[in-house]
């Protein structure tokens, strides 16, 4: 009897489950390809048009943001019936989320899905700067070791003290990285975590004044908008090191590029930007800097870990099961 | 009464404490600048030439040999009353060591003054191949970030399985920062080492068959010479990759390129080459490896340190007292 019941129901006809899919025209699809098969996606960018795209999207009930293109006000009044915004990055900042929160529309983020490859990457970055093995690349790769050219030596990893803003998911994972070098590890977070032993900060000025080393591993919001400032990047002072995996805007970018220029910064390792895909031009030609272009998450195993993210919230939003990853809007 | 004792015993007249510096010519002295003040330095190269150089490094009991520079059976005969060469190195290949054996002659090394850099330089160039880094940052600095141009996905560090050659003072530390990723770690060693968990395999065709990444962290000897050849490789496989932080010749280097280049092996971190500074330019447009200039212990750091362990040991010798680092010769 209850098998039969369960053989009704998986033939019972579905009411069509629509995804918006929010999008820069850039992006390829075909790394969410399995959702096509389980949902019907409405791509605005889609050639050849989908034929009811405009009827069919005042209808869908979500919208899945790939990457970090901005979910406004008016796109909420273009899709009056979303209830749900699956967002694909760890930060949510490029989503109005006060409208959101007013129409009583649920977020959820990467979660912890890309944390790991984040920590792993900042690492990666700071070792690159401190050990200037980008540099020695170029260095080899212009054949100039042959040559018996100078090259300049660089600094030790172990033992550096090392100051993590944002004490989070990506935060904790570069800290205990760090730890296994024998860095000196210290952060400042909203507030003080009981359970770790790392020294707090509670502002990133006394934190930059006893680190050589400072690491943006916190989300973008209005509170943390340029908290690396001028005043910030002085006390790091001028065999400091900045590693931004975060967003651009964390940092003041004219100021950075201005200390690193005039040598009073000891070297910067940054995968974001201002004004991406913009890098200051200024940068290029520094050993001590090295530039990535916002890839720290991107890693085959990632995508994979995200789209079983996305799949699962996707079948529980539709069987009003919980949602994993949701962000607090109160 | 002591007091005066000491006083007149360090007004005493000194034996001449000569030191000979085995160097290449193009080596800096400076970096050993304080050794200067307290032994009398006999240096082959010195300009204006050292007028009694024949005569005391007749007498000289002790070759500080700087840099990778050989001490051969000719070399000591030329230097008849050595007792002591003083390594820079944390490997000690390039010494005749028979001949110091038959002559009594008693060596030390860097010990593990470098291994703490070693080990943090062979996890950045593995993080650097895996995830891209250097490529990443040759993308930007060629704008081609803002030419919206395509960028090969990288792969996870986190997680992979790690086969480390030699699970000495490099090799362990390797290990201890590789757990903090949440890697998988094996190794493969002269004998096993009963207190550590990491798994064990007898030889290094099976390490590498159940490996994802190879990293080198042993001696250069007789056995080890080329220990990764062809069939090494093919085990690693199509998607494998090679760190070498220890010595050139530990690989067959021509099989080695040719893999690369043929895209059979998924990547390559070399900070050491056979014949240095020569580097195989084929290397030189592969976006998949990293190469660096054999300059996986150069921090300011490390020099000040091996500046002090090698005038505890001068001062050590000079005075009858053990030796830090020796090795042993039987």
């Amino acid at each position: 009897m209850a098998a039969a019941a369960a053989d009704n129901l998986s033939h019972a006809p579905q009411t069509p489950r629509l995804l918006i899919l929010h999008r820069f025209p850039t992006f390829k699809l075909s790394l969410f390809s399995s959702l096509a098969t389980r949902f019907t996606i409405l791509d605005p960018f889609s050639d050849p048009p989908h034929p009811s795209f405009s009827t069919l999207s005042k209808l869908a009930r979500v919208i899945l943001c790939v990457g970090p293109k901005p979910v406004t006000s008016e796109d909420l009044d273009r899709y009056p019936a979303v209830e749900y915004i699956v967002g694909t990055s760890a930060g949510v900042n490029h989503f109005d989320l006060a409208a959101c929160r007013l129409r009583g529309i649920r977020v959820t983020s990467a979660g912890d899905v890309f944390s790991d490859d984040v920590a792993d990457y900042a690492v990666g970055l700071l070792i690159d700067v401190l050990r200037r093995v980008s540099a020695a690349d170029r260095f080899v790769r212009a054949s100039s070791w042959g040559e018996g050219k100078e090259y300049a030596l660089a600094s030790k990893v172990s033992g550096k003290r090392v100051g993590i803003v944002g004490l989070g998911s990506i935060g904790s994972r570069v800290a205990k990285r760090l730890e296994a070098f024998g860095c000196r590890i210290s952060y400042k977070s909203r507030k003080m975590h009981p359970h770790v032993s790392y020294t707090y900060y509670a502002n990133i000025l006394d934190l930059a004044s006893n680190s050589d080393v400072l690491i943006l591993c916190c989300a973008l919001t209005d509170e943390t908008y340029h908290v690396v400032n001028r005043d910030v990047i002085t006390a790091l002072g001028k065999t400091g090191i900045l590693v931004n995996i975060g967003r651009g805007s964390l940092v003041d970018e004219k100021e950075l590029v201005g200390f690193l220029v005039r040598g009073e910064l000891g070297g910067a390792g940054l995968d974001v930007f201002e004004h991406e895909p913009r890098v200051p031009e200024e940068l290029f030609t520094l050993d001590n800097v090295v530039l990535s272009p916002h890839r720290a998450v991107f890693t085959p195993e990632s995508f994979a870990g995200l789209e079983e993210l996305a799949t699962s919230n996707l079948e529980a939003f539709f069987s009003d099961k919980p949602l994993k990853a949701e962000i607090s809007l109160e």
